[in-house]
């Protein structure tokens, strides 16, 4: 299948990191939108040409170009493939509205609070301190997770139709992997699986899971 | 001057925290947009009401309202504005583009970082280990900030012109005080000083300091 849009992956990555790189967002996007796409592979830790910081200028993935648009920051990439598609932008101003402050909801006020708690180990590997620092990042993010739990309720998604917001919440709600954290939250870790169980996220995590095939099981 | 757009603000804060509350990212790009407003003023550690939870889900301020539309997060508030003003959104597709990727990027790839290396003090107020903590977020503010001065580099705005995605990071920048960390990024301090010495920003912030003069000194 041909298409104008090509977005940047990784093509190697450590085997914990697979199915959790951040072009899964934007590959789910488009699978719900229905928009083919043409991926470019970079390496981990290979260093980034000039060209590509500039499209990207902290070097990461993904990155999107779709004829002279570049775009970059998977909120950005998945906010502009909305804008193309009603599946996930409704098209009255509120309930857009709503959709869009989630989206940065979810990148603003969650990712940060459970990517510090999740981060704990990796940034303090050796500290005899670090099941402190868990302990208070635990509490940090519960004071996120409360009032999310309380605003999504029994609803099946966060304004009670998929948008983007809530693409990007369970994205962002991924990355807890099978912390017991979300396991205080049952109805995020319920939401969470029907994210995941959406056909259109299947299909971009198979895609992303297919990239790393040819690397050895352990990297 | 009447005015649709009615945005939620505190009507006391601590003192170290007048001119850093986040309304005044969406005072200053209606400021820069040219469109009045009216404010509702809240308390600082009032409990809020189930109409304002149902509108802004963590309790914070700032939420929006414009007739029927309601949205909470400064990025997608700043966003909406944008929409309104080419003073703060390119209308080329290309320019649109980049100016939002900025925009998520301060939110989402700065500003945890930022933040981190200026809450060690207040998360961790009594912990022995506190400096060690600092000195490694000192370290991941660093590995974000340098490719950031790297990208601005004699720029005098992130993509020539400004935009909300300056508007955004300039308010990030800030969180930063007088910190020595921005002083070792000389293009990034003289870039958040062209920011705060537009008139439009002054203009904002004078407001939100004019709100806390009914406030005692120390609060």
């Amino acid at each position: 299948m041909t298409s104008d849009v090509r977005i940047s992956v990784l093509g190697t990555v450590p085997a914990g990191g697979r199915g959790f790189v951040r072009d899964l967002r934007v590959r789910w996007a488009l699978e719900e939108a229905g928009i083919p796409y043409a991926v470019e592979k970079l390496g981990f830790m290979a260093e980034r040409s000039p060209e590509y910081l500039a499209e990207q200028p902290f070097g990461q993935v993904p990155a999107y170009r779709e004829g002279d648009v570049t775009l970059f920051e998977s909120g950005a990439i998945v906010l502009h493939i909305g804008e193309k598609s009603e599946a996930l932008l409704p098209r009255d101003p509120r309930g857009r509205g709503r959709a869009i402050s989630w989206l940065f909801a979810a990148l603003n006020s969650i990712e940060p609070e459970i990517w510090n708690f999740m981060m704990v180990g990796l940034l303090y590997p050796d500290q005899p301190w670090r099941e402190d620092a868990r302990a208070i990042r635990r509490k940090q993010a519960q004071w996120r997770l409360r009032p999310l739990a309380a605003h999504l309720a029994d609803k099946e998604w966060l304004e009670g139709r998929f948008t983007l917001g809530d693409l990007m919440l369970v994205s962002v709600l991924r990355a807890l992997r099978d912390s017991d954290l979300l396991a205080e939250f049952p109805t995020l870790a319920a939401y969470r699986a029907r994210g995941e169980a959406r056909p259109a996220f299947q299909r971009a995590l198979a895609a992303q899971l297919a990239d790393f095939e040819d690397q050895p099981a352990a990297a």
